[in-house]
């Protein structure tokens, strides 16, 4: 085990080492510019807060999320570390490869962007960690992130690039995919024993605080999730301002639903935890958009609801029927509110008039409509899109990823 | 209990919904703007930061401050999680109702700075909450809230709009009146085995370091909450400046006294907890002002003494003579740091010249000022206010509330 | 004991009192300025998120890395908060005596900078703190700390002033100094009885969780500290950018080695907590410097895996064989990072050309070649500004500290 665990983090590194002199430069932003230039300065220091929120939540606010169990507290923050740590250089040559990243002469140009999409991706494949929590083991995990970024790169190449989808916070590609790929992987995992509920997955007093700083860092720093993509812009502040409402509301509705759900009305501290981020997930495919204040109070409360139900009827029905453990819930913080949010979206797409944006919004949001006003297409590639990422998330992983690699290597 | 708490959230949440859809629009900020301005991005990205700390102090620092009593963890930051959720939805519409947010063609326009009012609400609720943590149970919680926000926006209209005073950190609106409000709603709810300490209520070590989380994010973001209304200006850069000397020495202060006020030299967490951050409460009021670092030091050093006293010696004597249980402090942190600044406003009124500020600066100081430079005239304003804020917080409480809310629903 | 320790915290204060009063003014910025000049406004704006994230990483971030310690959780954070909040005020009155600091008509002018500049000798103290945590008591802490700003200060002056060297993130000055002026006063408080380890520094499982916290915002706001001085401008984004991919080739080495070095392959929570920080330290001394990703992935995976070594190996043998006892291994995580960070900065200026960076690249990053393109001379200066800080810290120290002050006073 010593030796094993350490060559697979450190051969990765090795090549990382070899690949990144090979293909990675800095972008002209961080390098040899004409010194007279400040252009690509005011927009680092745009985006630099918001992408310190993100770090933040995926760091922070994931790892302790997920100390609420037993005795998973060190290991959900370590392996969150070790996993993100690992996961933004991997995330970067890889999306490079598929011309997701700014390349030049035949190099992936890094600036700070590069880094809040290697976050995005790290969010991802964090997702998916919380359905197995407990479940895989340090070098398992290593081989789950490395096969879910190639996949999860290919998700976003086709439904951002070639659909050219809004999905401004990523509920479809981060969030439903995630949620989704994980609880395939966890499928694939299912052992008999876990029908009963795992003596180690009972919250304790003092975990349970310690993942509200989970919490409460994701859900404080989530307008910075589904706004940091536009920072800077006025497309930006309307996506912090949806999210905010979102989050509000879902917080309301998550403590009242969790005292509905209880038989003698108490309040689940899962359901705070959890629940109460549903409406930032709920409002990413969404929070760039003209929602208008109750658009978007009216989409958190539903996400709120609809998470602690998640967590009250539907987890256990997945558990015994359909062979799938979802240690932290996922399904119900991330799969069916991102579900909700890529059918929002549709919606909206098909709301949306000619003189709903400015041409200028319109390059931001739907930049495939700036030449084509056809907001019915674009209502059905923002179908097409969270079909693509549903299939990609568990078929592709099914298939592939049980035949060839996991539960061979390890 | 169980429908009856569900009710008292999802009900205002229905009513939110549908006063939101009538009333509220996004700001022509994040609206239907020409899309060539950008006048309005500057002012966000520099509101934004700021506005986030601001946000972690509502949520993670009052959350995890009131976390060092023994029992009452859990309930501390989720409740005080809830209540600002509820709060923030709550105040936009009431603030709305009294002129206080932007109005355009009969809607409340919301833009990142109607957030930022919010959140300075739901400090005044959350201060009134640790008066009354572990007395009031959840439905108390949300009544009190609902009234607490109507008195508060009803203090700033009168005193920030009518008299024009200066509290850029809102050490009148925002702490004076949470704490006196609090400490009404308090004396109302006395119980004769409160004048014995409650076992629930010793600290205990974990839920110390829980506690020093919360103290600390405030401490470091406290300059954020007195600079964030002038945010992008020069009284801004002053108002940190001014706050971070004052912290420091309340800081040091904090410390010698709580060794000084314990018989065997030992120190107190509750005091570092809390004394600490008086500077941050005593600087509010005249953070803008040109205090010079001697002026912001000498506040910040008599507001840490001050304080410590007055867990030492105050409270329990207000407790015994004056039937009124203050569950974590508050009349020390929040209601005599507040008075403090309330006065020291007073006196760097009378202390101004036609000179000290140029106009830029009077606009956004003392707008009354602009035309008319009777500063004694402004001096009396500012004590008014603070006498307005003590009579509202306290007398409207005492009468209104009692008789008519919350003895008669809960 | 009682008002000894006050005392020792009371007269300082009110000497600080003092002096800011007679020589201490706000910069123009914040101060008599003429109201329509904005020069200083969008300076402040650009450095002050950065400003915050390293406000972080002092109170927060170092206060709760020492809390993994057993019975030093509450000691720790609490003493941590307390030397902080006096040498923020004690520095700036030491670097304004060196002309550190914007001097104008005799007097120090205050503006944010001198905060983030008294942040970092905080750093400096509190990583000297981690050596000697549980050995001194309160008192000696802040005698130390009084002293040590002064060597500090000194040690600044000299090598960045005097020799211009290149230190963007204080390599050199913070965290060598820091680390080898702690390691000298660990060596002078030496007992018998810390040849076998302390009871008290055995690691428990919530303390555990409670240092993540303290690792994750110092992991996360590294960037931060390692650009802040350079916020706003192209330098600033390549700091920020280098220290970014250095730390995540730290975690993953850090996790590698941890496992390696352990017989049953099992991962240390001390080294995760400690050597995944090391790519920040390696990074500080050339975090500006155009090392190409490759470059900074090379020094990060460097400082991880030799931090890790450091832990196992060499602080185990310098307890033993040289009578220096370091609680919290600040040798590993400061010392020789740091160090190997000065090395880098001497073979990156061997490495420069006249044609590496534009003009005013090179007065930000090197002020003496702007007019002397002898690369080979500022090699050389780096070098000699390694081996000063050394020497000061050590023998500075040793020799004037012990004979006349900490022994005598306590």
């Amino acid at each position: 085990m010593r030796g094993k665990f350490s060559g697979f983090l450190l051969l990765p590194q090795i090549l990382f080492i070899i690949l990144f002199g090979v293909f990675v430069e800095y972008d002209t932003v961080a390098g040899p510019r004409n010194a007279s230039s400040t252009a690509g300065i005011e927009e680092f220091d745009n985006l630099y807060p918001m992408f310190q929120d993100v770090h933040v939540m995926i760091f922070i606010g994931f790892g302790f999320l997920m100390t609420f169990l037993k005795r998973y507290g060190f290991g959900s923050v370590g392996f969150n570390f070790m996993l993100a740590a690992f996961v933004i250089q991997w995330t970067i040559l890889m999306r490079g490869c598929l011309d997701l990243e700014d390349i030049k002469d035949g190099k992936i140009n890094i600036s700070l962007e590069s880094f809040l999409n290697a976050d995005f991706a790290c969010g991802a494949v964090l997702i998916s960690f919380g359905a197995v929590l407990g479940v895989l083991g340090p070098i398992q995990l290593i081989v789950m992130a490395v096969l879910e970024v190639v996949f999860y790169s290919v998700n976003e190449f086709v439904i951002a690039h070639k659909f050219q989808i809004s999905d401004i916070g990523g509920s479809m590609v981060i969030h439903t995919f995630g949620a989704y790929f994980g609880l395939a992987v966890s499928l694939m995992h299912w052992k008999p024993e876990f029908k009963n509920s795992h003596p180690k997955e009972e919250s304790v007093y003092h975990a349970d605080i310690f993942a509200m700083i989970g919490t409460l860092f994701l859900w404080l720093f989530w307008p910075s999730f589904n706004g940091a993509p536009a920072a800077g812009s006025i497309i930006g502040e309307r996506a912090v301002i949806n999210t905010v409402f979102s989050l509000a509301a879902a917080g309301v509705c998550g403590f009242a639903m969790s005292s509905i759900v209880d038989k003698s009305g108490k309040i689940s501290m899962v359901h705070v935890q959890n629940a109460t981020l549903a409406g930032g997930v709920a409002a990413g495919a969404v929070a760039n958009l003209k929602l208008g204040p109750l658009g978007a109070i009216i989409i958190g409360s539903a996400s709120g609801l609809l998470s602690v139900a998640g967590y009250a009827y539907i987890t256990p029905a997945i558990q015994k029927h359909m062979k799938i453990h979802d240690t932290c819930g996922v399904h119900n913080l991330h799969g069916m509110p991102g579900v909700l949010s890529g059918f929002a979206a549709v919606v909206f797409a098909k709301l949306t008039t000619a003189t709903t944006y400015t041409d200028i919004e319109l390059a931001a949001i739907y930049p495939g409509r700036v030449n084509n006003l056809d907001f019915q297409q674009q209502a059905n590639l923002q179908l097409a899109g969270l079909a693509v990422t549903l299939g990609i998330a568990i078929f592709a992983m099914c298939c592939i990823a049980q035949i060839y690699c996991i539960k061979t290597f390890v």
